[in-house]
């Protein structure tokens, strides 16, 4: 499928986490480890915020990321405090811009590893739930861009979770009544520019991989010389598809149906399950 | 917006018509004289038929045709009785594979040069009319392409000229509803293998520019020292957006609100007009 | 041939010069007024310095600059105080990324419009003529690159305007070696990361088109009102193959055999004549 | 490394050999079992003779070729009795289509899979013992095309082992003379669209695998049922990096410091070795 991370905290060069870590993003784009593709070479998307605009920048190839030299000169120069990057292997769709993460909306980014089963016979009856006045800035033709304009539809500028959950709902409702067994497959990362949002869910209760970071000051105390950790704040966070390296206590797994929030003031861990019992306006 | 050719007749190397004459399609691409734009270089596509299968070799890359040596080397190798080829300026969709002409479904292609009026406003009601049993099929984000699938649900194969002038009434009477004076400018190529139909129409009646060539036998006559004409068979024909030449009585406008079809037994032209009574299925 | 501009001065967002002004250099890859050919479409480049490090960015990409997102992504997004911008009309070379412009060795950037007349026959001579030290990094098949080369060899970090004098004189001397009448056809920029050299040269003594600004001083008192002027510093300046726009007073022609400097201290105009005494290396 | 396949025989569409085979060489681009590097996805060519022109089509995209449409268009519609396909893992030069195999220089095509160990230090000798009047002609920045231009002064045309023998004499040489211990690893197709001659040598012994297919004949009384083998004819003959399928007796390995050369009138293996005797033109 893809494999994806999304940092927030102190401002840094992107090449830090992007090129530096021994099982970097870039490294997994020719040899992932947990992913069910081991090569993820099918195009690549980086967004970033800077103190320019409220809405990030977004760079989207549709060439592999181990090569590619805008990525190399982009990730060694920008340094920002809130970026997504997101490497992706096609699961049938065109390998095209448009269908490459991260996918924005105003300030809003949103990027997908798993897939929608079934999802040739659900597409148009999904794309029928979109808001209309959503509808024309559909670009491409992806499942993952998709559930990005229904939670868009569904709320996710002013309730993130209950947004995605009943996106989620949607997805496993309109699959259902297709008789799909386990339609969603999903971890998705969304961001407003000031918090993240990371979901694991599947309908199978068997989620594709998702880590977090452990807390700076605690990893700060386990590992006093690494180098990195020292040019970090203490509110800095990673969350990705696998680990980025061998770092004990670094990494910790994100539960089955949960989903993490980054965000000034503290961060938590919750429960997540799909909203049934919202009626879409379909 | 765009500039195209169709080929039928004798089976000859693409180059013939691509790269040869004086304004041919390559030097249209950096030069067109009667294109709104005089550049086409949002990507390109040649479509043709070989005796291998029913269904055409389609090649469409997003790069300009004038430098593309792909282009080039098949152009310069592949020889066919029936292609068609397409240049593209982007009227404001991505410029993607999924968005270059010719499209194809099963052994039918079609390419297009002008543009529906406020498609972004119309794009849902008209996607909504396609056949839910094609509507995966569509890849791309352009008009061209929702026009070809609603022709397909329209009955184009049995019934190209109908299935045509039902797609334009519906895009008429949809763009109507939404206070859009002027909905259609098209001329569109269309072919399943064997005839080809060339359609040149709009609402507002002044429509993109459209020229068929003269009859192969009347030609030769005018111009006996013409090396190509010696080469082609008397039911050879083409159909482009801007003549390719300058050769003294080889080009014929195509009539505003007109169809022509090229086909065994005998070429004809004959008026269009769309059906606006016909019931969509939406 | 091409089109490029220099900026040094205030750290500006690079889309205020990129695509906001009447004639961009957006504008100018679709519709060239004084270019050789008005479209140029064949690749482009940037490169900006940042505080991160001394080397610049570079961003390269082989279609044209008029549609291409990241381009328009990152212009709107990354603010530098020292940027070159360049779109590429190909005169034969291939369109690929080590033929785009801006080329970079360490510190140094390097761009160009024009051409080495009969480079085919001279290319290998003047290759040679490369530092063995340096030859390893030639990446493309460009006259601009391998003139780029030749000045480095000849002492371009020590002296800048000797260095191309140099070069130039060892083009026309290899060109009138080869009866080439008019070897060279050059209008060059290359900066360190804090002076711009800007040259413009040809054999015949009709070089292509080349402007500098003037100082937004004195603009700033003919155009009170102009909002971009109000944000730049005093010793803001852009170079450009052609004017941005018409504003009265603000555009004046670089002289024919000379070069412009942009510095710390104090810009200047000097004559430029190649150095044909110099002893090659090879 | 990268992966390659040559096919001498019976006219057959491209696709029979690229795509269908269970080991096909578009699934070594995903997943290649003998190569160096699993993933060969920076670019891909085909090369095919038609009846047209003794020049051979040579198709060429930076992209992977797993996903890649235009291949799969030209591989299904195109029928050939002698043609080369590539798959690339760059070892560091570009990716850009003039690294891309085959090379071709009039009627003649050549790929490689291999190095040349420390080939930035040793390239600008090598480059300097290509005849002058070829050089204009390299194009791009790899060993292998220059191991063909090499190969080209050395007299190919008129003995094409003896040309490569010569061209890897010249490369241990200068290797040699530059304290490397093992310049040459290579395995090598060549064609003049009659004949192909395969070589497999390295210095140090140990070459890069490659097999030629047992004779359509013996195959046919092994396997009567294989669909394939009846509609080739007696004299077809592939040689591949690594076996496409699992067929019983169906792959050889061609021995070290060999070369198989398929015919008209009779398929022939040699021992190969370099000449080192050759007094380079340089």
């Amino acid at each position: 499928m893809c494999r994806w991370i999304a940092y927030s905290g102190s401002p840094i060069l992107l090449s830090r986490v992007l090129f530096q870590p021994k099982y970097s993003l870039i490294d997994q784009s020719l040899h992932s480890r947990l992913g069910v593709e081991t090569t993820n070479g099918d195009g690549f998307g980086i967004g970033w915020y800077t103190q320019e605009r409220s809405t990030p920048a977004v760079l989207r190839e549709i060439d592999p990321a181990w090569n590619n030299r805008n990525l190399r000169e982009v990730a060694h120069h920008v340094r920002s405090g809130l970026f997504f990057a997101h490497i992706r292997a096609s699961t049938g769709t065109a390998v095209q811009q448009t269908n490459c993460h991260p996918f924005r909306y105003g300030r809003w980014m949103w990027m997908h590893n798993g897939a929608i089963a079934g999802f040739r016979e659900l597409r148009r009856d999904l794309t029928l739930a979109v808001d209309p006045a959503l509808y024309p800035d559909i670009e491409g033709s992806t499942d993952s861009e998709l559930m990005f304009f229904l939670a868009l539809t569904f709320g996710l500028p002013e309730d993130p979770p209950g947004a995605v959950a009943r996106m989620a709902g949607l997805v496993e409702r309109t699959g259902h009544a297709h008789d799909i067994a386990h339609p969603l497959q999903m971890t998705v990362a969304v961001t407003d520019g000031r918090s993240v949002w990371a979901f694991r869910y599947s309908t199978v209760a068997a989620s594709r991989s998702l880590y977090y970071s452990t807390e700076v000051g605690d990893l700060r105390a386990l590992h006093p010389d690494a180098a990195l950790l020292r040019e970090l704040s203490d509110d800095s966070r990673l969350i990705v598809s696998e680990p980025l390296g061998d770092l004990p206590g670094a990494w910790n797994e994100v539960p089955e149906s949960s989903y993490s929030v980054v965000q000034p003031g503290g961060d938590a861990m919750r429960p997540f399950r799909p909203d049934l019992a919202h009626a879409s306006r379909s």
